[in-house]
């Protein structure tokens, strides 16, 4: 019983004030994201992970706002030392806090990190986004490059924001593993560096004869790599479609799981 | 000038009624599909397909209508035989038309084909979608296959429906290529059949002994592969993971794309 008061004190500290609620919301909008310094995660999955990685996490938790009876139900499936952050709330507040149609039960909102450029690039390999749109396909990159264990997806400054609520949606967890950081290519790369884009012209990524790092290029959905960075290409990977095939083209993201897997066999 | 004169009668000769509108609406929902056995192609891309597929195409055209600015620019562009189809509307007519949040100078309605299920499972490949839910997933999925020459699509009942407007659209065209059909597995396969999934415990797509036949079972993106579909596995295919990656899994599509590129391999 004294257990269970002293944690109704602590997940009720905090109260939603409608201030609180409009500050919360524009961080839907890149511009107050980047104002406040601070993005949403929201849904059971992405927001456990975020809890269990505290407190060592790079990606420090600042407020968790939950659903009342998610959160009976839940509390204690919720690292001890997390509850602190936790304001319990009602499904209304929620609907009126997520960006998504369909309200999760859990909200977090966290400092958005700013990490020192650290990277090898004769040793490693690294995704630069170049003007990708789609929060969608963002995510899922970021999502990718979790998977092969990728530290690094750059973005050009008019790619999609990768703090977006529908990236990090997206990215299943990515946030917490991938480093991010918009930054123009020809400030990121120096002459000695690996440039490699999927291009019609390149080797097969069935050759056998993969590079292993370097910088993949990947490139807006309609219109490709952008001229200026186009000229830093120094390799060209080609997915061979198949004779019969009839697609034009192929999604980037599909595109970079296809290249990334033949890199990382 | 007469040749002018002709093609604007032609263009002209529908009208675009209030009534009409409500039924081009009500095919943004699968039920309607169904009943006016329907489907709305959306965007410029893929409306020049459909178009240029006319008249040998299993997607047989309908009606076209195409924003007037738009029009005037680019109906010297659009097959001289498919003129007949097209309605002149306004953008505001487009915007009320399209599902799109960005409504494209061009939208077009066509029949939905009834294709007669004819694959040859001991030397093809066809995929089948287990409970996919997201239309983006469902389309790029599509445009893979139809990237990869697959001929067959087919998906569970209680999957996104492949002529929904968003499916279409990820699908970039693949509509015209890729057949479709919503069926129960059970009913598909028969004891002979390879069925394939992607599985934790299955061998490496890395292992070069990829099967190139059979029937590539794909899951729901939350829930995986169902239940009673399971039991008809034949075959388990991993990718393998990055000894450092920290994801839990990959996007249903990107995993579509690993696997069959190295089957296509």
């Amino acid at each position: 019983l004294g257990s269970n008061f002293h944690f109704r004190t602590e997940i009720l500290k905090h109260v939603l004030t409608t201030n609180r609620i409009k500050d919360i919301k524009s961080l839907q909008l890149a511009k107050f994201r980047k104002e406040l310094g601070q993005f949403v995660i929201e849904g059971e999955k992405n927001v456990r992970e975020l809890l269990q990685a505290q407190p060592y996490s790079s990606v420090v938790c600042e407020e968790v706002f939950a659903e009342t009876v998610w959160l009976r139900k839940n509390r204690d499936t919720l690292p001890r030392s997390t509850h602190k952050y936790i304001t319990e709330v009602t499904s209304r507040q929620l609907e009126v806090l997520s960006a998504l149609t369909t309200p999760p039960p859990i909200i977090a909102v966290a400092a958005i990190p700013e990490e020192k450029i650290d990277f090898d690039p004769d040793n490693e390999l690294v995704i630069y986004l170049d003007q990708i749109q789609d929060p969608g396909n963002a995510g899922t990159i970021m999502r990718l490059a979790d998977w092969f264990g990728i530290r690094w997806v750059f973005a050009s400054p008019d790619s999609a924001d990768l703090w977006a609520p529908k990236v990090v949606q997206a990215g299943m967890g990515a946030f917490l593993r991938v480093k991010t950081a918009r930054i123009d290519l020809i400030g990121l790369i120096d002459r000695s560096m690996p440039v490699l884009a999927a291009d019609m012209t390149g080797q097969s990524v069935y050759s056998g004869n993969m590079p292993k790092n370097g910088v993949l290029l990947l490139g807006n959905e309609g219109q490709g790599i952008s001229v200026s960075n186009e000229r830093l290409i120094t390799e060209r990977i080609t997915i061979p479609r198949t004779p019969r095939g009839g697609a034009e083209s192929l999604n980037v993201a599909t595109a970079a799981a296809i290249i990334l897997s033949h890199m990382s066999k």
